[in-house]
């Protein structure tokens, strides 16, 4: 007995290399890793009750709780009862794909991209349309990439964008990703806005947008899915939400109600306090030390002579080509061996998020903050220079 | 744009009569539920740490401590590298039907039967082959009636079983275990043992096997589900587990990377002290606490006149038809709506378990307890003579 065919699809290796960050350290070795896109978990409060199942989209107060959100972030009304709590965003991703799309259904992501998306579509039979996109268009789709993947593909049943997109940072501004969703209103395509990292941001004073921009705002038809795992730094809890067209809502909760009963109940308790003015201020301070980490990073860009970058201007990641270091090493996967092995320091190659170009480049996560940076850039260079 | 053809399944009944359950409450009834398959949750102790995402098979701690309860349960050395923590065993269910089986393939279970298997392999494209079964095989399949099911639908690539059983509670024994086992070796189909419900047995003294039979006892190739909810009372928590073949591990832990990053890191914290001969003692004194309950039922069931039930070997279900009920009330639906209308006890019609001859019966759960379940019968005969 094999396993299915369905099955072959590639581990995400940013958690292969958090098992061997944890071999060396059990090992004695200091490593420095700026590997996961993983804040420091947030502190429990006191005490929390004893948890059963909530409902399949999660507790009625959590629901509105987040449409509340949605009015303070964005100014814009969300019905509580299109809003699905889910098991982390995996969670929403997962029942979303199946709840939208059919085997054999297209669906078009930017490559590089997050690479659960192109493997959770693929294990599901839904055929994967990469959209290779580089620095000219900060990494993003564009109406202009999505007629070309079209004509060549055929017709899309959907589009996933990420804004702040993993592993480049990169944000869509409202004017573009309102001619995204346009050009998806335009064409049936289901457009599906990863926003997991919003609020995790840069903005320049006066920027109307600060948070980023919801594809809420612009679409009633566009799925968006978030998280309490990166603004809120509730990684472990695996806790997210989707907001959902109106149609899809019973679907989903069929599919909910089978495949996952309910979202954890004590995360949902803790969620709840998510949404105060103490909270924002508290993930907003976490924010700025985000803030710091990459200010040093885009200093030391000139002296690390990497060359093209994406422009980091959300999340916490840092993703660049290798430049110099590719023909020295090989390939970003070496790089990245050498460097742990020989400077205890961790990145990702891009391997995971852009399988055709991706070893041409690295992922840094600056997620362990500032003094964890600034350790690994000394590391980086001294290594380089050796 | 419409829902995936895929989306179309049933939603699991239970959880959408928890919503009427809580709105009745809300309204000021005082509704008795003998509705969800649901322990009263457990306290927490103390405090837990940050949480953050562990390995996507859980962490090697937990592994290690599962793999201990078989030996202390079971007798038998199990691998801690082929345990995979999951996100309840929902998360186990999800994650092994995807390695283990694709489109088209098909898979038996036995009818009635716990609601989600069914859907689940229906979303991900694998033909679901039912087997009816009755009161004459405790309501599980056995060698004849799967040779019956290959002989009118082909061959089997998988088979689930669950002993205890949900809805039936009726377990399988030593050598019925192994008989179904030596079949699915002999004809190279899987087979996947759901085990959630062991522990909550109601042996007679001296029985070899006290907390039911592992299918890992018998067979390495078996997969083995089971989960921290109904024994350890965590429903809330969502955490589960699998033990797999060896050759599905690689499989399973690239899906789960992709599909969930890692289990709920909290709640794998908490299952630490699970295995301690102090929650062991704590449990049996819950499960204790089931047998009463179940008494009750039991003694009840001549006055219930309801006719044909499953015996109730394990877990905390009574499945029954309906006698002459039924005819009075023109289906399970129907008497299980009167009955929360009229008396304010909820029970669940059988067409969640059994789509085709569910509706002459219902599930009662006794996991609300002695004092609910003796509420329950006496609103139940009273609302009979009424």
């Amino acid at each position: 007995m094999k396993p299915s065919k369905r099955s072959h699809v590639p581990a995400f290796q940013v958690m292969s290399i958090t098992d061997e960050i944890a071999r060396r350290r059990l090992a004695g070795h200091d490593v420095v890793s700026l590997c996961a896109g993983e804040p420091s978990a947030r502190p429990v409060p006191g005490t929390l009750k004893p948890a059963g199942y909530t409902g399949p989209l999660g507790t009625t107060p959590l629901r509105e709780a987040i449409a509340g959100h949605y009015r303070a972030w964005y100014g814009v009304d969300v019905d509580p009862g299109t809003v699905a709590v889910t098991t982390g965003s995996s969670g929403a991703f997962q029942l979303v794909f199946l709840a939208a799309f059919d085997p054999g259904d297209r669906v078009a992501l930017a490559s590089p991209g997050y690479p659960a998306y192109r493997n959770i579509l693929a294990a599901l039979g839904v055929q994967v349309v990469e959209i290779p996109t580089g620095v000219e268009t900060r990494y993003q789709p564009t109406p202009a990439l999505l007629d070309a993947a079209v004509a060549e593909h055929g017709e899309l049943a959907g589009l996933i964008i990420a804004s702040p997109a993993n592993p480049t940072g990169t944000m869509l501004g409202r004017a573009e990703l309102a001619a995204l969703a346009d050009w998806c209103r335009a064409r049936g395509t289901r457009l599906i806005s990863d926003e997991i990292y919003h609020g995790i941001t840069f903005p320049q004073p006066g920027d109307p947008d600060p948070r980023g921009v919801s594809a809420v705002e612009l679409d009633p038809e566009a799925i968006v899915i978030n998280s309490f795992s990166k603004y809120w730094g509730m990684t472990g809890w695996r806790l997210g939400w989707a907001i959902l067209p109106p149609a899809l809502v019973a679907p989903f909760e069929a599919l909910a109600s089978n495949f996952a009963l309910s979202p954890p109940a004590p995360a949902q308790e803790l969620a709840m306090n998510a949404f105060t003015p103490e909270t924002y201020a508290e993930r907003d301070a976490v924010v700025e030390g985000f803030a710091r980490a990459r200010a040093l990073i885009l200093d030391a860009a000139p002296a690390l002579d990497w060359g093209t970058a994406a422009p980091s201007d959300g999340a916490f990641y840092y993703y660049s080509e290798l430049g110099p270091q590719l023909e020295r090493h090989g390939g970003a996967t070496q790089y990245a061996r050498a460097l742990l092995e020989q400077a205890d320091v961790a990145v990702v190659p891009g391997v995971d998020f852009d399988p055709v170009a991706g070893d041409r480049a690295i992922r840094l996560s600056y997620a362990a903050g500032e003094a964890a940076v600034a350790e690994a850039l000394e590391r980086i260079l001294r290594f380089q220079a050796g």
